[in-house]
């Protein structure tokens, strides 16, 4: 993957310009990306309190003010209707547009919600000198729906879903550890060894991703996944929703280390 | 104070009787207690974003269903209309009445927020040998309000209050680390040693509690405190409100070391 090492404020320039609409992994080395979702104030509360029910899933960062594409909290200067490399816009749910500027699509009654993602532990991970199999092979982290239900909210309600990572067994402390200093990027792991105890059937058939290849003596671990609010919001039919696309994240102004030490 | 070390349920129950009615420390050790505020539907979208951009001053551990007193996910038999020994019922901002049942002042579009409480860092920092002034001498905890504001949300705004504890300068490192433990009963201090730095004047004089002693070596550490979110509410003068009686508290099921397991 390709590294940028400037700081977030240059890239995300470079974004709204759209001299850059690809992926984010490697851009603002060092610094928290987040997933987007935005919905109409009519669905926010709901959503609000379904993220705070589910902490795990749903770690928010920010929430805008009513109407405000600007994310005070973790990057005063950007805009976050052009400063996302790709957008997706959904009409009742279905995928209705894909965009690299949502500005035409934003309205006043909208509410942005920005919400960790596994860059951050997994570079702690890497950081401590965990092995991820996935980076490693320049693949993407399987995903699957489980059989753990989330704490519904209003008209939200829907299954977790999580990313596995086969972690060496020598290792598996040193990964919850290490992403256990994340609260706000899905803190440690909910689910470690037997994947039908969550409901996973096949670990060689992931509902999304890549499957990884387990190594003898690895043992899968199960962290909750930012894929379950987009999911459950989806499912839930709004009338209107935006969303980042796989992989085309929000880079914060908030370097990873600064989450941990709240 | 008197030490009651039954499970939460037998002691709620007692409390739904009316058998016990006086302040709540020493009450169900080991155990969570959470400051209680209620507001109108109206107010909770603005209430919730307030303690989601405030988690220290403002840490959420439940927030319950429109219209339903249960707290579900800390004490699923609960019923937060009887089970806190005293209540306190704000109109317009206003104290309007002051009981041990809140049924009748129960209405179908109450929402219940819990926040935790310092009695879990302090039961934290204790077990850690740290030696707390107030305890030691029976006193109440002081509290001021300070510099500090808090990021807005809608119509809640105002400065974060804080509670004050002398610690013992070789201690200092051992109340972060025990205090650090428990994010969702307000953390980390968000100040250590000169009060002027968060606009506080003079330590012998507190806006709330009892001012301690600070014995020579003593170094003023400062917690974001669970008055704030009530304080802030009250300043906006909302049609009606519902707290908890002052040291009055919340007794959930939630083990106190389960909160830093998450």
């Amino acid at each position: 993957m390709p590294i940028d090492t400037r700081h977030p404020k240059d890239i995300r320039s470079d974004i709204r310009a759209q001299k850059i609409t690809g992926i984010t992994a490697g851009l603002g080395q060092g610094f928290v990306q987040a997933n987007l979702a935005v919905l109409p104030k009519d669905h926010a509360y709901d959503f609000l309190l379904f993220c705070q029910r589910n902490p795990k899933p749903c770690p928010l960062i920010e929430v805008t003010d009513v109407g405000s594409p600007v994310p005070a909290g973790v990057a005063p200067d950007a805009d976050l209707r052009t400063d996302i490399p790709k957008y997706r816009i959904y009409k009742d749910g279905v995928l209705a547009d894909e965009v690299t500027d949502a500005t035409p699509y934003w309205r006043d009654d909208l509410v942005a919600f920005l919400l960790g993602c596994s860059f951050t532990f997994e570079w702690a991970m890497l950081e401590a000198g965990v092995r991820l199999w996935h980076i490693e092979h320049g693949k993407n982290v399987a995903m699957w729906k489980t059989s753990i239900e989330c704490r519904p909210a209003g008209v939200f309600h829907g299954p977790t879903v999580v990313s596995m990572r086969p972690i060496a067994a020598a290792d598996v402390a040193k990964a919850v550890t290490a992403s256990a200093r994340f609260p706000a990027t899905h803190g440690t792991p909910i689910h470690i060894g037997d994947p039908a105890a969550i409901g996973i059937e096949d670990l060689s058939a992931p509902d999304w991703g890549d499957a990884p290849e387990l190594r003898p003596g690895d043992v899968p671990m199960f962290w909750a996944c930012g894929v379950t609010p987009q999911a459950v919001a989806l499912a839930s039919k709004p009338p209107f929703m935006i969303t980042h696309s796989p992989g085309h994240m929000f880079i914060t102004d908030v370097p990873n280390g600064a989450l941990a030490a709240l």
